[in-house]
């Protein structure tokens, strides 16, 4: 009979700041970013991540010093909620549940505001109660791990794990704002300290060569977590993720392809597959691995780009190998990422470091062979280390051996 | 130390379909709307309304000839799914857990499309798993009832009621399209078919004065459900509210104002203490009058214009009164309102007919002046009616005793 053509757009905009102790009575970070929102006082919900409570226990008497030092913009709704760190606070949707409950309970409504303190999986479960409490109330998320604060954590995504897929439950929601504390690094343990490298080093390869020579010159520094190194690498690397939400046409990922997610597919599953025991950043470390592997073994990439590549990801510490590897049921794992990306299957590989292309049929085998290769590159580059108990990273790059690249190229799918 | 200021757009664009009997074979709606995802064929979960499955018992079977009809565009992912119709499917979480469960039990991506079938209710829950599973698959809604064709079915939001509270958790999320189909009008019990046109009359009153005026004119085939009155009224109806989303600057509810909430504070208490036995529309009835009521106490309305309003609601057939009224807390369903909606309360009144103002302060006994006229006049309609057995609608509006227009008009707040 007729239609009307319903069209309109939405602008979304928030600041994503680096600071140093932002509870410090003097660090005005967070009250700056409120004075945004107009109103004279803010009321807040406090949710930490009990890693971070336990990390640093002086925390929740700094937050209170800093609210009461800032009091005529600054509310506190409630004793600060402390949620279960790490996958367990996305495992089901209990601690959505209690934040949700108390955002009821203690009256907020969509201009109060939800301040989220806490690695990746503490913001992607407060993000997601904080977008579905009131159809959405505001949420700053001060991330406090490497992988949050250069990545999870600037995004526009939140989710929870549900009926046995990871991230299966979320909604794309901007935050109000975005806070990277960098003093909180200096809570972390080398794990949660490196886990985040593998994403610098995965948005440099599908965006940016410069800043993966940079990383690659640095590698030692990363090695050792230098402050400076660290933090340079995180604020290039937020940004390269910001900037790809902006100008991608797709923010909200309503396409098949996801170029910043080179190296996710396998990284799910070994997540998946290990509940937890695999960090996210580790994993995909394994995944940037083996899909640099694969892209070279069908000719995309060059051999030297591979070594640099692999040689970076081990010399800062990422183990690339997992036993968990060996009986993955990979074309299960690419079904699964397919659906949860919908769509057509679109794989991103690399023709070049900084450079990405789009695949949309892999070669199962040849991704086995790419793990044979890692298993066997761990082997040896365990034992070398054993005989040579060497102090220096090699210059010569032997730490991979030779196996890696066996095999000629395949032709390109 | 360093902010990076983040800023995009994102667009929404879905067609909202006017059509009848939308299964016939030759039907092409749904697929021409289809064809806009580009991809050859389309995999759809149907959920649909227990209430629309019990009143059409051929649906089903008229949903599978459509579908084989149209196999090389369409494909049922599953059998339909059918929900509890009514408030409860909204009223805690299940009925969006197993529509959630079956997405991921049927390996759908999201590329694939739930199409939902049923009242506003069963679309909000519907739209709330659709919006979330994958973070978000395609939705399509094909609206059963008056309400849900021309207000909710066509807008942005989706939602259950949880923690006690209407629609506390939910979240905007544009559909893919929308498919009006007129037949479902003639399935419709005269409660359901009635209770639409409190929105018509609020959208009239809040934008549309010339509106207003045909509503008005034809009150007597609207209280009769004359297919060609209802379906107009439907049709502008829908389209304010889609006109009001694209143009108001504030799709998504982000400022403290909502213009086309114009008697939906009380409304929304209502249906809360009645548990759904008051349905939405007939409490957003009881609620413009008391708005246009106090409107016209504060001055802002003329007694004229609020005579015309509460005769067409009370000759369309709405009861404008209900027991529930006279022990509301009405400061506690304020306050409710403001949290939902955020930030300073923000109460849209009349100030003429087609003309809004937003009112941030009220005067509770003002509207129990109104709630005891309201009380007052239902009493003597429902005596002039068993003295009358009048057939005719009254020209002379002599139906709403003088009561309800008792005392002197208060300033302004």
């Amino acid at each position: 009979m007729t239609t009307i053509e319903q069209s309109f757009s939405a602008c979304y905009s928030f600041p994503v700041c680096f600071t140093r102790d932002a509870f410090a009575p003097s660090n005005s970070t967070l009250t700056d970013v409120l004075r945004r929102a107009g109103e004279r006082s803010c009321r807040l919900l406090v949710v930490l991540d009990s890693g971070v409570a336990q990390a640093d226990p002086a925390l929740l008497e700094r937050i209170g010093s800093h609210v009461e030092a800032h009091r005529d913009r600054l509310e506190l709704a409630a004793a600060p909620l402390i949620v279960r760190g790490g996958e367990a606070c996305k495992n089901n949707g209990s601690e959505v549940e209690r934040i949700q409950a108390m955002v009821g309970q203690l009256g907020m409504c969509r201009h109060s505001f939800i301040l989220a303190i806490g690695g990746g999986a503490v913001l992607d479960a407060a993000g997601f109660a904080a977008a579905t409490a009131h159809r959405g109330i505001r949420l700053i998320r001060m991330p406090s791990t490497t992988l949050a604060q250069n990545d999870a954590g600037v995004g526009v995504k939140n989710g929870i794990n549900a009926f046995g897929r990871k991230n299966f439950l979320g909604c794309f929601a901007p935050p109000f704002a975005v806070i990277n504390d960098f003093n909180f690094l200096q809570t972390l343990a080398p794990r949660d300290l490196r886990a985040g490298i593998s994403e610098a080093v995965k948005v440099a390869l599908v965006r940016d060569a410069a800043f993966f020579e940079s990383l690659y010159a640095a590698r030692a520094k990363l090695a050792a977590f230098e402050a400076g190194t660290m933090e340079n690498s995180i604020m290039r690397c937020a940004k390269l993720h910001l900037e790809h939400i902006a100008t991608s046409g797709d923010p909200f990922e309503s396409g098949s392809s996801r170029p910043l997610d080179f190296g996710h597919w396998v990284a799910h599953k070994l997540e998946d597959l290990s509940s937890g025991e695999i960090r996210h950043g580790e994993a995909v470390a394994i995944g940037i691995a083996l899909d640099a592997l694969y892209s070279c073994r069908t000719g995309l990439l060059g051999s030297e780009d591979l070594h640099r590549i692999l040689t970076l990801l081990q010399q800062v510490g990422f183990n690339l190998y997992h036993r968990l590897l060996d009986d993955m049921d990979l074309p299960r794992a690419l079904r699964e990422f397919q659906e949860h990306l919908g769509g057509e299957l679109s794989i991103p590989l690399l023709k070049g470091i900084g450079e990405q292309v789009e695949c949309h049929e892999l070669a199962v085998p040849l991704y086995r062979e790419g793990i044979a290769a890692l298993a066997a590159g761990t082997r040896k580059s365990r034992k070398r280390e054993t005989m040579d108990e060497q102090e220096e990273l090699p210059d010569d790059e032997t730490r991979h051996s030779g196996s890696l690249l066996h095999g000629e190229p395949c032709p390109a799918p």
